[in-house]
């Protein structure tokens, strides 16, 4: 066994949940500037953040920036390596026979810790939210991710790319400057199998796509020409909202440039939505989508969407151990306060 | 739809996940001795908290107590109902046949929210934490667990109860009193499933049991007659204790009064050593049993563990999103740290 010092990142499937877990012992070394426990400061621009304008020599590599128009700043959207990243993109990747037959193969597995773990800033300004910039920005930001996406789709051994946002410091942020996250991982991760499964069996058993169609308007919060908004059937979260395409489609990154644009008018609502019926609450959104290169017969039942969870309550026992959550707001509820509140 | 005030507990599962999730309004209205985001403030009796001895006609009706030597406290342990139950014992069980169609049956579902809620008060005085007990005094609170599933098993509408503790604010607890609890849930919950699943897999697959071997005995932290305590391969949390049976038993609520002795001692010490080393952390422990009722030919594949989980860092978006948990310190680390604690 390697020593302590020496570890490199590594990831694991035990035999009991089959959920792969990553190793990484540089993510305990990253710094913040948020405090545990208290909301994201918004506010003045730090003198210390390396994600404000001025300060880019200071982070890791760039991957790529999307430029802002002239005389303006340098840059409005910044793609960049994450200086801790929990799975690293110089080590061995798997090889292929060994990653396919273990994801066949049951019981305890581990690998290499290979992967991508890339920063995208959403705004030079530190204090600007996600939901400061108007529809187009937040579309530009869609886009970035999008394109980031396909560029990790090109990796024979990146399996899936998980885009996630942390808002606040509960909410796992430690940065406050706003910015979202990408990890491309060499496994398709527990959650998305379990989704896959599941969507799977109900296109078996009852003919249909789980996300085409829902059954009630009283979860409809808002719609767009290519979006629906909902309080999902059986949210786990209060006041947790999908936005999800109106048409079938099962990856996120075949988004064109209008649709991005929709897209980022409706985030943006449901992000301001909430921040003013919940107070600016910490949360997280995250971007469900289909493994890549799955076989064409998954297609008719994958169909990607976004996840917004407000952090409002504590998880405990029972939620860890059971899996099951206790969600004190009906979905009706939830979205009829969504639905009625000025945006 | 019902109007918001009269809305009672219901049950509702995905079509995307296939989760089990649970709507209590009534949760929302429990009241907490603890400053959410603060440690538990172990301390003096409060007085104000209805679980220490004396104020028992504050509580919910008690199910059975366990009592004390004479000349002593009235009790040593009391076994209650939850005064704010997630689920309720006196809602309308659903139709047996009901319950099996719709386990069987992918897609969205609703039930009524039928099930119990309860409460283990561990000791009378608010100043003794679980561990602070002798190895019987912890054995007792075990067979009292065990005693009481063995009582809700025999509702027919019970298909599961997850017996878990919360200790501290973070990891969920309301009141700083010694606790435990357990909820008897009328389906069987999404991580039983998942978990059942997978070791079936293993066992069809690899012809063994996922608990009845170890690889390493890098990963062992302490061992006694009948119990190993080990930091889990693919642990998910740093620090993750798994407390597994030797010999291979399916049912937490089948242990004798030896076996809980033997459990009892070896719970107290892990607790002692995770506070010893991580400065009483908010932790939670869940037993992980098999449902009632399952066929003969699962027993071999099902073995009961007890699972502790130190609450040391946050969720984010790429957990909540992927399922997949990123873990800064390698089992084999903290399993040795652990073992060379004296506790």
């Amino acid at each position: 066994m390697a020593a302590e010092a020496s570890r490199t990142s590594e990831a694991r499937r035990d035999a009991v949940f089959g959920r792969w877990v990553v190793f990484s012992p540089a993510r305990s070394r990253r710094p913040t500037d948020l405090n545990p426990g208290a909301a994201a400061a918004a506010g003045a621009p730090k003198p210390s953040c390396p994600f404000c304008q001025g300060r880019e020599s200071e982070c890791a590599p760039e991957i790529f920036r999307v430029p802002a128009p002239p005389d303006a700043s340098p840059w409005r959207i910044r793609v960049i390596e994450n200086l801790y990243p929990a799975l690293r993109r110089d080590a061995e990747p798997p090889a292929p026979e060994e990653a396919g037959e273990g994801e066949a193969t049951p019981g305890e597995r581990a690998v290499v810790g290979f992967g991508f773990h890339d920063v995208v800033i959403e705004t030079p300004r530190h204090d600007v939210r996600l939901w400061d910039l108007d529809a187009a920005g937040v579309g530009d930001v869609l886009l970035a991710y999008a394109r980031r996406v396909r560029q990790l789709m090109e990796h024979p051994a990146v399996k899936y790319v998980q885009v996630f946002k942390n808002h606040g410091a509960s909410a796992g942020a430690s940065m406050a400057h706003s910015h979202s996250q990408m990890l491309g991982t060499p496994f398709v991760p527990p959650s998305v199998t379990t989704r896959l499964n599941c969507m799977k069996e109900v296109f078996e058993r009852l003919g249909k796509c789980s996300l085409c169609e829902f059954q009630s308007k009283d979860i409809l919060v808002s719609e767009t020409h290519n979006f629906s908004a909902i309080v999902p059937f059986a949210a786990s979260y209060p006041f947790e909202i999908w936005i999800i395409p109106r048409q079938h489609s099962s990856y996120f990154h075949e988004i064109d440039k209008d649709m991005a644009l929709d897209l980022g008018s409706l985030l943006r609502t449901m992000l301001a939505k909430l921040s003013k019926q919940l107070n600016d609450p910490p949360f997280n959104f995250m971007i469900h989508s289909a493994p890549f290169g799955v076989s064409s017969s998954c297609l008719p039942y994958t169909h990607w969407f976004l996840q917004i969870v407000p952090q409002l309550s504590l998880i405990g026992g029972f939620e860890i151990g059971s899996g099951c959550y206790i969600n004190p707001v009906f979905p009706e509820d939830a979205a009829k306060i969504l639905r009625e509140l000025g945006c």
